[in-house]
């Protein structure tokens, strides 16, 4: 039974297939200097044309390039971010922006993924009347947003996008899952990117590479960067395999998650053709959930058995990932170990 | 005419005013040297007893008297600060808590100046639930509070306090104007400040001194505390101009707001009894507001008239703060007065 | 016997004279708001004449006026600030340029108070030649130097301004205490300012305001800092009586020092007529020494037995301040007093 | 002609390379998930083992893994750092233990690469005569230092260890290249590490690794680290290819760089004998220099034609590096081709 890893968006390559995938890639590659040049800037190149912006630069992680990429777009400190308080940013990154540059985060919170034109104008309405002089230096959006079950900003979107432009406040787009959403949305990269100063793109979670972000934006937003990346302690002594990696995955991606979407929604029929069904959300993109009282040991046993992989039930909620591991899969057939897991463990 | 004051939350002296205040108390007064011993410590201890704790720490501003407390409350940067999304903290202080100390805060909102125990504890469930490692060092209490006319934090105070402590997480009350709180609320400064880890007191809103606040807790928390207030630049040569002002309006503060809590109460009844029906919160304390779509200019000319101060409207909204410059006259000689600026500025 | 204080930089005014003196200069004193207007407005507008400089601006302690003004002079971090490695902002200001500004203090040591141009020439290299982009923001001079025996920076300055100008770097000048500087080297405090672009002078060291700073240059340098000083905790709510009484104090400075310069260096001349030679150094101030094994205790019988005010011996020497109230006491006699406390002292 | 890098401190494997090497030592490795466990658990254990330390940690930089080090060493800001003048602290780190940090570094320079005792204590005693407290938190050793042609700490180490001991104030080792000293110094890592509370060895300067550092120390120090090494946006999500390579290049350093030694050794007396002397420390270890005013462009053909690899001279320095490069030559050869660009350039 050919395993289907539902916890991640893409299969982990092993230590073998990576050290394979580099054999392969190596051969015409060139090593960067502390993250300057060879495979590197390559890369990023093909990053600033496929997100159609006109520079990208290359980070160890998407927290140090997140971080850098606000305090450069909101003019740094004192500055407030606003941000949805479910988001990676004001959850996962050990509050840094505040740390570290200072920044200050609004949390903002509407349906789903999203918030309001609404909520932003009266966060700047507020900030205006600030005793001490404040204001609002980037807004960010996430999308689709882990944090909720993988649902997208949503219809407030171009409102927020709309006020942002208009009081001149630059716009950050954490796109970590960006080319998921792409496929579930039926847009391009690039008409996904179009409305943002800055979007970030995570070079791990569905491109292969062992590590890495890319962030791409206009030119001047990274005039000097490679220096602060080094401040920072995020200037690599080399990082072309990361590179090459994620360069070879990146042209892939748009037939990837149409195809595994296809397989997924022709699974989530399956299922609730057997009245199974999983909570799906309008604005979701790859996450289907059900309700699981399971222990993670029972899962355990029945992800051996059925050869599944599951993310650990949290809140009650087991979560399950559409990702190329679906692929070449009979749609009834994925439905068929679901339905055998779930009525082994009793999910309902 | 005698004026009456309804911008402060007391009269402000003038120079001359305040020049023979000072030459009055400062006959047995001795100097501070940067802050320390002298008329400065006598005060520490004044308001220490007050408050009913261990030791009180006088700081130049409020501003940063609350800065250097948050940071020892929460244990330091890397933590978050629970506050009011209408608190002066979150507005007023220039993001210094981001900036300056590295500390996150979390903005909370519920009915008027509180927020609700479940609220408090949705956010100490997400901090557990970060990547990296967060949080929660403090959380903030500020009543009543200026941005939300005067309201008190109310009922939902008992069950914040009862998760906070639940969970270890200090308390900080930002008392600014505790003073009048007590009147309205009918408790003491000391039943006040108790649930409390530290309290913050204004000394210039209605204590008379030209700046200056104090912050009590217990001794531990202010260990060397004048070093730090030195490294931040808040250790003036000498303070206790401030403090032997402060000192001696502090005894009457209890019956001064209990007789203008009197007049003010009845100058609202006499209103209402005219139908002139201001709004006041149940949950308020020495404001009451009218709508208003006067001009600046017209309720200029109408001050000087009527021997009124007022604050300028804001967002449609003539805000009114009962103080002792109220005491002494009839109320509802007082309501005439403003009745006839009502009239006058065809406010309703 | 008519105390004379050579502990301080001149008289400390007592609470009951601070308040006579405020009593005085209220009658037509008008209040700040924050910081903002009034006395103090008027005060700054004085200072900027008197210094040459296009505005000046009040803190309440010279800690953070420093501090604020060498972040805008750099840049802001990160930056480095050329200092001297005995100078206040190296040893006394707790370290708050790394802490609370992120910029890089590159200490240099010459000869007493000053350092050389090849020094500071021999940095700007060193910062050149770094891996990480890094700059020199600011040069900063300390003259005359409190923890160098008042010592000027010397024969040396005009060289390292000339280093500084042709390199582009702001200079700043901490010259809390330099009218005495004026009266030792002849020139006027114009003259001392002009090669600046900012300078720090001390309200209270002998200007006898209860504490303050001031801080002229250009008035960009200034634009918004109100707010930047708030979000600091450095705007009190009224700082008109440090205003008024430093700017009541300081047209007298050039008479008053002169005459207290023509005192010391009279009571100097009659000290080595009768071989009890001081250390005065030909680059100092208004600060004599003597080598001294003396016990504080005996020193302290002697202050009260001679009508001396003393600080205490440090690192083996007893420094003795010239300052006002020298001024019309009779050398001959000053000296007799010191040389009696010699020889009770066994100083020598 | 077999090329003989000369630039670097070792080979730098190209990127087939480093994809063969992985190839080969990726079949057992186990991936670490950010940082955590798997192969660089693994690496980790062994490098603690090498050095005598308790724990050791990976970072992908020295740059990272130094900063948070000496936060934790020093207790955090504000607190003072000791550093050489010319070390990479305070040189090469874009000043992020100012920016990042709020430490303050105190550069001290003696002989070479060291500083003294004596120095030391004058620091200390100046700290503790502070105005606002302040205190070292930490004293850093470069050795060997890349700045100062490689040169060894030297003799005044035992006295600077001593005065930190007995003062209490961890010891720091900027050990990036300690394993050539090692070789030099005749002295095991075990050895060299002992004394210091912390050492830093770099894993791509000689240990082949595409990045990355490893720091050693005591349990405590490292205490919950992997969250602060995230909040920085230091942890990769897969580091294991650094890991492996590093630790399969680590139990060869000795004899490589023995060997090494020997075979620089001879060369050097070959280019001695035949009246070409290079310059070469007492207390240095790898590094060569020859006075050179040959111009890069000279010096590139050279490289070619000779085989050797040159770093650019710098202020009229020709720094020659020895490493595993020149291990299996004839030390005659190597000078013979040395001489022929030495010839060709004019260089003497």
């Amino acid at each position: 039974m050919i395993p289907i890893n539902m916890a991640d968006d893409s299969h982990v390559p092993t230590p073998p297939e990576m050290a394979a995938l580099l054999a392969e890639l190596s051969t015409e590659a060139e090593a960067d200097y502390y993250g300057q040049g060879g495979a590197v800037a390559a890369f990023e190149e093909q990053v600033a044309e496929f997100l159609g912006k006109e520079r990208a630069v290359m980070f160890p992680t998407g927290t140090l390039g997140n971080q850098l990429t606000l305090q450069r777009l909101s003019g740094g400190s004192p500055a407030r971010i606003v941000v949805h308080r479910q988001s990676h940013l004001f959850n996962d990154a050990g509050d840094n922006l505040s740390q570290l540059s200072g920044l200050t985060m609004v949390p903002l919170e509407g349906r789903g993924a999203g918030y309001s034109a609404a909520q932003l104008k009266a966060e700047i309405e507020r900030t205006r009347s600030a005793r001490v002089a404040s204001r609002i230096g980037a807004v960010a959006v996430e999308t689709p947003s882990r944090r909720v079950s993988g649902r997208r900003f949503g219809s407030e979107l171009p409102g927020v996008i709309e006020v942002a432009k208009a009081e001149g406040i630059p716009l950050f787009l954490d796109g970590a899952r960006m080319l998921i959403e792409c496929a579930w949305a039926d847009v391009t990269p690039r008409e996904m990117a179009a409305p943002f100063d800055a979007v970030y793109l995570s070079l791990y979670k569905y491109l292969k590479a062992p590590f890495g972000c890319v962030i791409a934006g206009p030119g001047e937003l990274f005039e000097g960067i490679h220096h602060h990346r080094r401040r920072f302690g995020g200037s690599l002594y080399q990082m072309w395999p990361a590179a090459v990696i994620a360069s070879n995955a990146l042209p892939r991606q748009a037939e990837t998650w149409r195809e595994a979407r296809r397989v997924g929604e022709a699974c989530i029929l399956a299922l609730k053709e057997r009245d199974r069904i999983p909570n799906v959300y309008p604005d979701g993109t790859n996450v289907l959930t059900f309700n699981c009282m399971a222990s993670p040991e029972k899962l355990n046993a029945l992800e051996e058995k059925f050869g599944l992989k599951f993310l650990p039930p949290s809140s009650g909620q087991l979560s399950l990932k559409i990702n190329e591991t679906w692929i070449g899969h009979d749609p009834n057939q994925i439905a068929d170990r679901l339905i055998a897991v779930l009525d082994e463990a009793q999910i309902c």
